[in-house]
């Protein structure tokens, strides 16, 4: 067994030519030793639960899951009260757990939604029994037809003004509620989006909280038909309890409507709220935890990646990084094979600028509300779009990169125990979810067409991260501009990578305003423009993302900032290589945006790509701190090939043994099946 | 139920709008009506058999899903003596069943290696048996620390001349053999790959017949330590035993080592093969047999995607292609937005493109097998190089293809139960199995620097599909070269779409050869040369698909062809689009590659890109006819979304209905866990 102790010599070595403090980078992504230091306790809260285990889910199928999951969740709620978690903490325990259990959308939506829009006598009725646990709830808007079309929802609540009460009604068959997680089993009520129907009038889509099964036996309740809408793609969400609901004619009382905006009084009187801004809010947070998500997926992923790939030794290729001097006869480091490092350090770069993304987005969400609360709604256009933008860029990214990662591992990728499948599972829901990452992007490009028309008309009032269309102004200087790259080096100048940034968002946004222009005469609609949208959306996300790492870094060396947190100065220096890295890597995969206006020569695009590897190239020594310093835990990984001792040949072989089916030498099957095949045609010897 | 039957009516109505011959369009595609019988005859087949019914698929785990594996084997046994199904059926009835199961390479890899390597005396004594399944076999060459790098696999064969045998043997801990499908559970021999050991001398990897379990009662042997690895990602390949084996000093005769070219006598003199040639064409079938798979796998996720969004109607929005004049009341049809069919009319057209890709693929194997066996090793080299850009490139769409297809069906896409979640699960191993995707292409690139090198010295004698090279002699000329479209219409014209592809094929090899030439002058290797290897190797695999679609169209047209097989001249006109569509959509995705040299100018990456959009929208009415030519049955498909009466919301409906956890009224684990953290705190009443 000498090659297992060669795994962890390899990943031990590769430790020692790190070139900054890890402990330094760890303080800089979770902002300060205290922040990284609670996350760790929270997750070891969970780690060291049997119930947490993670090490038969591969052998689960979805009934089995499920109830697992049940049995998680219940130790879950004693867990939060407990050890009195906040909500803060409970997004770390839901990173912890891995895997979206039946209880999730209780304490994630069910509880949030009460609380924003309940009374104060509802949250009292409500959330203080839920936060107990005494009840256990879910949201359910998406129906079988319908899912963010909140408006063609087909649910109906009609008032009953003789009993004061609401009639839920399924009234087709597509209007059944589906999709809703901890519907399928475990809850007791559900918020429904239900349309408001007084007198055969409808008010559109209403919030009611809707009692479904019996706190006495958990059965549900007459008028209800519910259940569990069977496994998901990829076995991901298997331990949730996503769940349909038909309701006939089910009466629940006037006062289930949440009112603390819209308000029907007992004659049927319906008033609406002062205004509709304020359920943005909890999109944007939505989307904001989102993009944080992105960041800690596709930093575990490249955290199993990039071990693995350094243990894994194969073929004796000369590379310009060959080992093979100091350990003659070994085979070469996967990850010293330049096209590899090609693939695998952009990603790494990628996962630093989602935590960059990630935080910043979430300060302008806290900003909001805050401005919100005051009634300044000025913010909320460009916060909503940006966040749609990032939403829909960033989950792409995550998906695509855990299973870019997964591939990386070569053959063994393809094993369940690699820890990557399942979370490509996991994230690639996300795609669709909170708004469909393509239907999506139309939310920052009309923005910008206001923007744009803004920008002709009030240059000044333009807003801060769309200050680029203001390029366009002059057409004739814009169309003649180009990039001032001359020589290599240039690219590494973070002004030049912005301007090219800009300069393709503004051709964009400038084309696609042209274009919705000249459809007013040739008949062409929104939807026709909807590719253009979806480009120039991602192209801002691209920007943006730059943009915020590069403040990100800034912030980090400032001088009046805290020493815990502030970086040092080799910290600070691979961290302005990972930014090049991210910014010319992102330029590199959309090229074609950038020269075929002409802005970038051919030159210059032989010079970018030159440059890419040669920050890719200078990244290599460095490429296993930058993925410790995430610092996440083997329990959370999950993962035999990215395990922290790099002792992945090991662990994958004794995870093999971990099989049922080699529990017996002879396998279940051979009375019955195999051996009436080979002895069909008589007993032959061999 | 009425929006139920409406999902029909869509699906029929939009049937009645297809503008060619459906019939015609798929013995196109299966190059006859007799062959579409009998594909259909295979499949009934197997559709037919209770034990190869999908339906509860969703639910078994790896241990439950390999003895259905087991007992589907024993059946599949029966059925190819039954019906005496040769090779060709063997492969329909892999495709109908959708599941490789443990007897897979007992037909795909034992039988095929002995019969290729064996001497006839092996072949009597143990194909004969193999072909009752007396004796079940599998192919055992990768091991827990290599896959196909066979010079570095580190099992052993050592002759031991005293007693005629060799000694098998794992000499290290990453010796073990891993991944062998069928060996986990169901084997009773294998074929194992060893590098050949006399005298201590080594003579490299050779293929010996290895007994794994008793043929009496199916107990591994002494000596051999065997199991099964465990699950796979994404649950696939859920029902395969993929297993692994350790060999400590295992004892088998002289005689069964595969002696048809090498050869060691009794006194243990090792004999060479006259050439190592022979060994390519295997390479070569797998290759072109995945390519075919990929053709089917596309076109079965294109005809999901295409019916389900036919049905699906969301949000009131005008298209182009509204059709609220004639349905007043309804929702657009998800398939009339133009962003979607932009996404999933040009996987169509690759759809059609990969079956003619499959079908030449084959025609060259054949060829080149002939050749071989009259000693014609000339054509080896470019067939082999096709084959190995074609599987990267078209393993490669296809798997992100199924993903593309499973994520424009919107939400209901992450439901187990639309059947790509399983297709793509399937599919994506292929990206990796057979040579890496990303190592393979190292394949074509340095055969096209030996063309390259050829055309400077001997133009004449480059061979056909490198002719492209020829345009680099006269550099002056090629730098200055630049495509001659002007009008928009320009862009159908196959020679200028091909003049593109060529272009860039012949630019990227060019720069590869000369970054290769200069390499030696400062210390980069090979392996700083792979992502251009890559690209290049993409490149000609991308023009010579686009050659062969044009190819087939032309033949199908072929006034001398059989009458049945003859092409109508409207399924000619929408083969046309489609192969534009193909060339088109490919040269747009890889845009950079064609206008970073400015051989495309910005106006003409306009008009691409506009005459694109309009390709697309000009095969809105055929869509459901063009997946239809297809003719995949419903029992292939096994999807709810998918079927061919467009049903889809009803079908989704009754596969949830079917989830065990809705068998009872209150879930399991309510006594257990749900009901104590409800009342832990009291009881209450709401």
């Amino acid at each position: 067994m000498t090659e297992d102790s060669q795994n962890k010599k390899d990943l031990a070595h590769a430790r020692t030519k790190t070139s900054f403090d890890v402990t330094n980078m760890t303080n800089f992504l979770y902002n300060g030793p205290s922040n990284v230091e609670h996350r760790r306790y929270i997750i070891d809260l969970i780690a060291r639960e049997p119930i947490f285990n993670k090490d038969d889910w591969a052998w689960l199928n979805h009934t089995d899951a499920v109830k697992r999951g049940i049995a998680m969740s219940a130790r879950l709620a004693e867990i939060m009260l407990e050890n009195d978690l906040n909500h803060l903490d409970f997004a770390t325990v839901v990173e912890a757990i891995d895997d979206p259990l039946p209880i999730l959308l209780h304490n994630g939506a069910f509880i949030p939604v009460i609380d924003a829009q309940g009374t104060d006598e509802q949250i009292e009725k409500w959330v203080v029994p839920a936060q107990k646990y005494q009840i256990i709830g879910c949201y359910a808007q998406t129906e079988l037809g319908h899912g963010s079309n909140l408006s063609n929802l087909e649910t109906t609540a009609t008032f009953i003004k003789e009993t004061d009460e609401w009639e839920i009604n399924s009234t087709t068959f597509t209007a059944a509620k589906w999709w809703i997680g901890g519907l399928g089993t475990i809850c007791t009520h559900a918020v429904v989006q239900a349309k408001l129907i007084i007198d055969g009038k409808d008010y559109g889509a209403h919030v009611f909280v809707v009692p479904i099964r019996s706190l006495e036996d958990h059965k549900p309740f007459p008028g209800i038909e519910v259940g569990d809408i069977g496994p998901k793609a990829y076995g991901g969400f298997n331990k949730m309890d996503n769940g349909f609901a038909r309701f006939n004619k089910y009466r629940i009382p006037r006062e289930n409507m949440l009112m603390r905006f819209s308000k029907v009084s007992r004659d049927g009187v319906f008033t609406k709220p002062p205004h509709d801004k304020l359920s943005y809010g909890s999109m944007v947070l939505l989307r904001s935890v989102l993009i944080r998500q992105m960041a800690l997926y596709l930093s575990r992923a490249t955290t199993i990646s990039t071990r693995y790939l350094t243990v894994r030794r194969q073929f004796n290729n000369p590379t310009s990084r060959n080992d093979a001097e100091l350990n003659p006869g070994l085979e070469t480091q996967v990850i010293n094979y330049p096209m590899v490092q090609n693939r695998l350090f952009p990603m790494i770069a990628q996962a630093y600028a989602l935590y960059a993304a990630g935080s910043v987005m979430m300060n302008m969400y806290i900003n909001l509300m805050t401005s919100l609360s005051s009634g300044k709604v000025d913010a909320l256009a460009e916060v909503h779009a940006t966040s749609s933008a990032l939403k829909s860029y960033c989950t792409t990214i995550g998906a695509t990169g855990a299973e870019e990662c997964r591939k990386l591992l070569g053959g063994h990728g393809y094993s369940y125990f690699t820890g990557l499948a399942h979370m490509f599972a996991e994230i690639v829901p996300s795609n669709t979810y909170e708004g469909d990452n393509y239907v999506l992007t139309q939310q920052m490009a009309r923005y910008l067409l206001k923007e744009l028309k803004r920008a002709r008309s009030d240059p000044d009032k333009v807003t801060p991260f769309s200050k680029y269309l203001l390029l366009t102004l002059d057409g004739e200087r814009f169309s003649r501009s180009s990039c001032s790259v001359i020589r290599p080096e240039d690219w590494l100048k973070p002004e030049i990578q912005i301007a090219a940034l800009e300069h393709r968002c503004a051709r964009l946004a400038m084309e696609l305003y042209d274009a919705v222009e000249a459809s007013h005469g040739n008949k062409k609609t929104w939807s026709d423009h909807n590719i253009e949208c979806y480009r120039v959306s991602h192209a801002h996300a691209q920007y943006v993302m730059v943009l915020w790492f590069l403040q990100a870094i800034e912030e980090a060396l400032d001088p009046e900032a805290d020493e815990d947190c502030r970086a040092k100065p080799e910290t600070a220096k691979v961290l302005m290589k990972l930014s090049h890295l991210h910014a010319l890597h992102t330029i590199q995969t959309n090229l074609a945006d950038f020269v075929e206006d002409g802005y970038f020569s051919p030159a210059q695009c032989q010079s970018l790509r030159a440059q890419v590897k040669v920050l890719v190239a200078s990244l290599a020594d460095d490429a296993v701190g930058l993925v410790d310093a995430f610092y996440h835990p083997d329990y959370l990984l999950a993962s035999a090939l990215g395990a922290s001792d790099g002792d992945a040949y090991k662990r994958l072989w004794d995870k093999a043994q971990s099989e049922p089916l080699n529990r017996q030498e002879v396998c279940d099957g051979y009375k019955e099946y195999i051996r009436p095949m080979l002895k069909k045609h008589g007993d032959i010897k061999l």
